[in-house]
């Protein structure tokens, strides 16, 4: 990334209220305190870090206002009111450089269904497939190698990572930010036993992601059953998630890489998964529920409810229970203990 | 979707043996009863949900022949023998309504090696790479974006979503379904540790799948170290599914997604394996062996032997032990009182 | 696969030190003791399963020298000094065989931006896409479908199989390996509340993998927030893995399928990660670490530390918890008991 800021400029980005100290060259890169060079910016985001200021190598700091440290020579601080906020905001405006929108246009190489809708100002890239019906809407990114099946349609400003795969039928809301590989609309696992061999069950609904979902690579969101598969504005799903058929997850949750959730299963708002954790079908979780990480779900959760371990109980309970199964063995030496005084007294 | 229905066109693809009552307009979706709106058909599958029938707005309802209850004004019943078989009827039109295979030849923009055998009769969409030698039998359907590699085969009337990759010299029997972004014969994961480096094992195998074997999405089928991983007749294997090099698994089993099969494991045929569990490497699992949720096996298992937990027990005990363990608070209390008790007892 | 070996040939591929015995035909495949037929080579790769050589139906076997059995009529004995050995050389010859390096050049239905460079001794397959300003280096093996995004390096020799996505600015180093699938720079996870609302952090540094690391299929690799996230020289990567941003992992480690890395994570050396185990963000571990299957960890663990269980303890202590945690019904029943006669005692 050939990226080169100077300190006036850096300052100027993160709104410093002021500079102190000079470095010599510009600033080509972004690290954490230990591991910054003198072309570094680093920061002192977490108080408990302060002592780590000294010792960096960083050529500039983002450092708080009130910040007691003075730069050391060949190093510019850079003095702001909340020191992440400012690395943000930097961050964001390189973010905007490094990728920045493609131009408007479909790629000379990309198959188009005829009947399909691309609004002229999205983009879509090289080798993507859009099919018949389907519709992309204004200002929408599809990188290459992407597919929008049949029917399917991508909202306003969307972002598509190369090679997403869009199923026919599905129905993407405003900003929605999808990593490569992820798969919206496979056909869920539905299926019945009749006489010794398993036969598949339609799968003839679709999924909708509300406005500003995000989904992660490699993850797999399933079509309903019939109606819809849900996932609700705000929503930000991690890499290979699994979502199961007629799951519907609120607005604003955060599901973890890894997580997996059975059919049918309700997701209220604000609700967090933690990594590789996973939920039952046809349960009912409610607004704010949390999930520990590696946690398996078999029951209903009430708002606010925050569950741990498999199967999952409350969280205090389960942290109660690891203490104690740590301290089975000096249990077991105790009991055998008690049984040998009792068995003495008795004789 | 676009899909519009008479009650007299539903009571017949539903087989209905009466139709009671009217809605006003034509149905045009499927819902669960008390999501179901006037333009929805939806279903009472369960007797349990009968009170759930006269708070349903639903303007059509599959009703069991001997259900009491009568429709609402503006609704419909359609009395059938069994309302979810009569569903799924239904689901079956629609589907093949929604998903008309696509017209037979290739694609214009498809790779085609000139040594690979595609039949007349089989469509290969849009951007598919079908590498030299490769089969592709009659009535198959390659969706956009497809990969299959040099010498594979792909049997009759298989239907490859978007994105599927099959690798050089796997092979699929008749009628597999693969979701988008499957991966079949990917390397296997061998290697040996040499001189502090870790060596590569060539793996040189190939995956087979037999008939009616079906992938979900993202899944991935590592070929063997040599000879091959099998998947036997009629398995269905969910999304984000892993099985690993010289895996066989036998008939008719259903695997979960996010489960993990490790390398030279052997299942045998309708075992079932839950969401998000793990099977260790060179086990035997035989016959309608069950797997829990997230359970974790790392030993053989007889058939019809029913697992859960990590280390994986037999049901019962782990059921048995998930009950005491949450009962160990109350036991280290028990305990400490017994002490007390036999302390002031001996004094 | 459609391969035939003499005898004379597999003695002279293997370093056989002398032949005793003649099978009928040619050699066509390689299997185990048990399932080999006339026409396979199998081997004696452990000497537990010597009573297995008698019986196995094998034409031809790789057998220690000083191995005591007599080859069956019609079959021949290869003995060699490391059985083991000697099948992964043949192996080795085979694998050149079945997947002969791609002719150099890019294929005529390839994207590449006018700013790419790639060598002319690369292959670049069907399909692929190759971003503004990217580098694909001597030797390197792009099957179809790849995607090597803007900026991105792919060092000399790698081998891309079909249908990988190197994201932007990404970097490679020499002789990598990547599985079909697998996505190297998908954006980290990473968001903050604000006002109720979840914002996104940019993520605006890259993926390195260093010389000789191998990547599985559909395993996902976040670019970092900042800086890089790091795979040490020679590690390896199972399927479906996830690595989020920021994770540094050091040389010569073993990641299982499956396995989670959460963010800001960093491993040593020569670590081993079991399948299905998971790591949360921000911690700390030492060389050679080893993590059981789905175990979950939640602490630094020092140099030569194996943990398994969630929460992950030292091994011993978790054996140990395993075993008296199913001694539960035991104790219940031995403590209701001491209780008993206490309490009759007591009277």
């Amino acid at each position: 990334m050939s990226l080169a800021f100077t300190i006036a400029e850096l300052a100027s980005l993160t709104g410093a209220e002021s500079v102190e100290g000079a470095c010599a060259g510009p600033i080509t890169g972004i690290a954490a305190l230990a591991e910054a060079t003198p072309a570094d910016l680093s920061f002192l985001g977490n108080a408990k870090y302060a002592d780590a200021v000294a010792s960096s190598k960083a050529g500039a700091l983002l450092v708080p206002v009130a910040f007691a440290g003075k730069p050391a020579s060949g190093q510019a601080f850079l003095r702001v009111g909340n020191p992440s906020y400012a690395l943000a905001l930097l961050c964001s405006v390189l973010e905007a450089r490094l990728w920045p929108r493609p131009s408007a246009g479909i790629h000379a190489s990309a198959v188009v269904a005829a009947s399909a809708k691309v609004d002229p100002s999205a983009h879509v890239g090289p080798l993507c497939v859009i099919g018949e019906g389907a519709v992309i809407s204004a200002g929408a990114t599809l990188e290459a190698r992407c597919h929008v099946g049949a029917h399917a349609s991508v909202g306003a400003d969307c972002w598509l990572k190369s090679g997403v795969t869009i199923g026919d039928y599905c129905v993407l809301g405003a900003r929605c930010r999808l990593q490569s590989g992820a798969v919206i609309g496979s056909d869920g696992f539905g299926y019945e036993p009749v006489n010794g061999e398993i036969r598949r069950i339609p799968q003839i609904g679709n999924v909708v992601l509300e406005d500003d979902v995000e989904v992660g690579a490699n993850s797999t969101l399933d079509r309903a059953r019939f109606s819809k598969t849900v996932v609700g504005r705000g929503t930000k799903i991690d890499n290979l998630v699994q979502i199961a058929h007629n799951v519907s997850i609120g607005r604003q949750c955060l599901i973890t890489a890894q997580v997996g959730i059975a059919g049918s299963t309700t997701l209220g708002d604000h609700c967090v998964l933690g990594g590789q954790s996973g939920v039952a079908g046809h349960l009912s979780l409610g607004d704010r529920v949390k999930l520990g990480a590696q946690a398996g779900l078999f029951e209903d959760v009430p708002a606010d409810g925050f569950m741990n371990g498999t199967p999952a109980v409350p969280f205090g309970l389960e942290r109660r229970l690891v203490v104690l199964s740590r301290r089975l063995p000096e249990l077991f030496k105790k009991v055998d203990s008690l049984a040998a005084s009792l068995d003495s007294a008795g004789r």
